[in-house]
């Protein structure tokens, strides 16, 4: 969605809103930590972010790349930064298209500082000189498919009254070649920066304009930020601050109060500015602790459209359905499926056969490190510490399995003593989700979607199992006409008791005015394609150890003899009757062993 | 479906089944009787029903009409008779493409008796002389497309050995040149059946053999049918019949156990014949006495796939979505969609535009004569006498209306007091259904699909109003956020408060290992397209009377004025929610006009 689109509904709606600015991080590392952290800071409200284009165009496909996974996988509204600098006409286009193909409809224009190691601005050799042209080119070749915005510099409003003019013209020159609005540079000086909106307006120029904010962190932080782009900082808050230049904690605190201050004092302005852009030097506390202070802790329970988060690339917008498999590796899913033509919607398997990527061309891999993995996991010599690892990771004890990389859901906490029990009894869960009857679509727990809505779920398990105990829960399975199951092993040979190809809807919700939705579902294809990376990831945690270790013989060998299965309990009015089977097909394969031999059954594997 | 499909099935299922034939009328008015009677005998469990090919062919397109019928409107499969009898080989073909146009998978091909006034058959020139050259054509024409029977002919086991050596030679010729299985003749004397059957089996003929049953009705008809087919008619039967000649009641009642015995023993006679087929004669006593007497009830909740009558025809077998405004008008629903190239599978407006065809060309009309719309209605003279005859029809008192030809559905029967309290209030119900918050999918009332699920309404009213009321009523409705309306003049000035184009889904199942299903939908377009069948409806209604009678003049005027209304209540926990603003509205309008002017608000229209 177009940013100013999303300002013209917040007016509408005389809402404060906020977005945050992000820039590349240079390492790996650096990068998923930084994804985590847009992710995590995504609660806190922000209406879009922004990512910078780096200057010397090193870190150029990064900023792509980043784009293209908060428009997909994190599901926020971004502006991609652009700049001439060492940018080619060919290079611009290149990062136009890719952004289109992430649906990203904001593009941020810019001339860019100087190259590397440079201190006068250069154009490179078939580039743009000016902000202006990489304004028209846009224009030009993609109509109005972009909102474009171009920098502000409120601090020129103390240039000699010639230079502001000349300056003025220019801006004016941009907006009228296509410019949607305005974000200005970073400021601390509000009477400034109110000065400066005045003489935009008195050129005419009615787009809007975004403050840029930048919360004051650390001392040296603020120093260099400020020193770097020559920020004018009234004597006050220097004042304020400096003395406390040792205590970077002091400093924030104080900072924080400021800077709050300041925001204050933007919006009641009368400038008719509403939204507050945040430089957040991909920093979280820092604009955490200025909202907080502005009291713009985001609406509690924001709308969630679908119980799982959308996707905003153009064509996964109009997705309403996903297999259920997926549930705790969404970036998996989103890989194995980005060439589908159209996504499901309404139906699964409407428009196409579901063909998924094979896992080789993905890297499906987990995501710890050997030592990281070793950490968690410790080296398990049994099955039954396998077991208690599930069972760990259940009542929230052990952070991630090799099939989750995040703490079980809200939601699943409310079976999480049960899921514990099955872990104990030898039915390894790596999936599931409890039956809702009918939950209010605003429940804070299992709401999703429009208000004055009812949401339903089917209880569902999904689990790893060996062969003897696999026999004793099916004959209970098959007691109970309300369950449907897929059993598959890591060869493929499937099991089912379902007589329909077609999906079992496990999610739904009704809604005033509106087709029933059903977004989560499950489903034989899919399953077997989930299957591959189910078993895959198994063998990826076996690698974790040597291959002559008993951990690496223990895991691999459990992947290659056990059962992956699912189970869906299909009367949703009963929330415990899918555990039934399992408690009973447990507690009699361990009397049965403790009977035949003596010992537990959650000893080492016995043969299928 | 084919009919060896159906056999099997039985087969499989260890289930005896049954058949009815009947013949194509001479008069519209007997079609409109028939067509009335099959529906209703469809409760009676018939696998499927056999249409007859009028040897004369006089009504030979009125047997591919009748099939079509049977196969889209009633959904039923069909059996096509086709003789060779005055049928050049066009007519064969254009009778053949037209069963295949309308889904029927199943032709019985006769010879057929000799052309009217002739004494002994002839070819008609460029057709068949035998019945196996018609075999041969459709295997040729339509490879295994339809399921091909041929008549059998029990009573020719008494022919001298040569005959019927050469006549089971014929057969034998014919189930080889594709036939798939056999009805046999009517018979009285199973000893002479079962002979027959395994004579049959002795020539290698191992098809399916389906006894042709004639119930015993009246002497007259008995005596009839008997001669013309020169029915050997055991002494036995003669002699319980015989002295009752004179009283067809105690003939029917003799001849029913004469004829259920007669079935019994060739049920048990270890023939593997699982199934019979009744020759109805167009006639209802005598077939239910007949399958009461043999305990042959069908099981009581026989499996209704959806709400509504699902279409056999090849195209429509996959619809499940259709909106509620024609639920009381499918066969014009049918008509006027009878073109789409695909139909709502999943959701509605899936693959096309719902484009209906213009009224015009459908002939829509009120079912009622205007002697028996006068007789059902009167000449009403003032606005009450209408909502009295609106109220009368809710409360089960008058069997029809314009908008309705059968008296209310039983679902309706739960709702029928606040249905007659509102038309007594002055809105003029045309349709409507109770709220259902998940009612087994075996309900005796709201049930439907499969087992184990559960099925799930929103309310909904449709209704004619003046626009006075109308007023007050949207003042109503507007303070309950669940409610959603349509409001729509004759001219078409829509009005509504939902702000999604979608459909609203009214009626929704959710069974084990499936998609939500929802086959009942409310939705804009839809809407408009019967808003104009509503209006003419009314209007023909007026035209029953001349035009310058008080009658004609008020209700044209009426149309003229008032809106027609749906309104949806969201909320389908509570079953009487949107009923209040109703009873709301419709006592202050009442007050307003009492106070105003001293006159009810069922007098006569005030003016918009």
């Amino acid at each position: 969605m177009k940013v100013t689109h999303k300002i013209a509904q917040c007016e509408q709606e005389n809402k404060i809103w906020w977005s945050f600015e992000y820039f590349p991080p240079r390492t790996a590392q650096g990068l998923q930590n930084l994804l985590d952290r847009i992710e995590r800071m995504r609660g806190l409200g922000p209406e879009f972010i922004d990512i910078t284009w780096n200057a010397g165009g090193r870190t150029s496909e990064l900023t792509a790349e980043m784009v293209k996974t908060c428009q997909s996988l994190i599901g926020i509204e971004t502006c991609m930064h652009l700049t001439c600098t060492n940018m080619p006409k060919e290079k611009v286009d290149i990062a136009l298209r890719e952004a289109k193909i992430s649906g990203c409809r904001n593009v941020l224009a810019l001339r860019g500082d100087p190259p590397m190691g440079k201190d006068e601005w250069e154009a490179v050799e078939g580039g743009f000189v000016h902000g202006i042209d990489l304004v028209r080119h846009i224009r030009r070749e993609y109509g109005d498919y972009f909102d474009i915005a171009v920098a502000g510099f409120p601090q020129h409003q103390s240039l000699p009254p010639a230079e502001l003019e000349f300056e003025m013209k220019c801006l004016k020159e941009k907006i009228d070649a296509g410019v949607d609005f305005i974000f200005t540079q970073m400021f601390y000086d509000v009477d400034i920066f109110i000065a400066w909106v005045k003489t935009v307006r008195e050129y005419g120029i009615t787009v809007p304009i975004v403050p840029g904010i930048a919360p004051i962190q650390t001392w040296n932080g603020f120093q260099r930020a400020t020193s770097l782009a020559k920020t004018v900082i009234p004597q006050s808050v220097m004042d304020a601050l400096e003395p406390h230049k040792a205590n970077d904690e002091k400093v924030r605190e104080i900072g924080t109060k400021l800077v709050a201050e300041m925001c204050r004092k933007i919006l009641d302005a009368n400038l008719g500015i509403r939204g507050l852009h945040f430089y957040t030097m991909n920093l979280e506390k820092g604009t955490k602790m200025l909202l907080e202070e502005l009291n713009l802790v985001p609406r509690l329970e924001t709308v969630k459209p679908l119980p799982w988060r959308q996707s905003l690339t153009p064509t996964r917008r109009q997705e309403t359905i996903r297999p259920i498999f997926w549930a705790n590796r969404t970036k998996s899913y989103l890989s194995r499926t980005e060439n589908w033509d159209e996504y499901p919607n309404g139906r699964f398997g409407d428009s196409r056969s579901p063909a998924y990527g094979e896992l080789d061309g993905y890297g499906i891999s987990i995501k710890q490190s050997k030592s990281e993995a070793r950490a968690l996991w410790g080296e398990p010599s049994s099955f039954a510490e396998i077991a208690s690892l599930f069972a760990r990771f259940c009542k929230g004890t052990l952070s991630a399995l090799p099939w989750s990389d995040q703490k079980p859901s809200i939601e699943t906490s409310v079976i999480a003593d049960q899921l514990a029990k099955m872990n104990e009894l030898g039915f390894l869960t790596i999936n599931s989700q409890p039956a809702v009857n009918g939950a209010r679509s605003n429940d804070k727990i299992f709401g999703w979607g429009p208000r004055n809505g009812y949401v339903y779920q089917k209880a569902y398990l999904e689990f790893f199992v060996q062969p003897a105990l696999l026999a004793h829960l099916l004959s209970h399975i098959e007691r109970d006409s309300n369950i449907t199951y897929y059993v598959i092993n890591k060869r493929g040979d499937l099991r089912t008791n379902t007589h329909s190809d077609g999906p079992n809807a496990v999610t739904w919700g009704v809604f005033p005015g509106k087709e029933i939705v059903q977004p989560t579902i499950v489903e034989a294809v899919s399953f077997m394609a989930w299957k591959d990376e189910a078993f895959e990831l198994g063998l990826q945690w076996a690698r974790v150890y040597d291959a002559d270790t008993v951990s690496a013989k223990l895991i691999s060998g459990l992947m290659d003899t056990c059962y992956l299965v699912n189970v869906v309990h299909n009367d949703f009015h009963d929330a415990n009757a899918i555990f039934l089977p399992f408690f009973q097909a447990g507690e009699e394969y361990k009397a049965s062993q403790t009977k035949m031999n003596g010992v537990t059954p959650n000893g080492n594997p016995s043969a299928p």
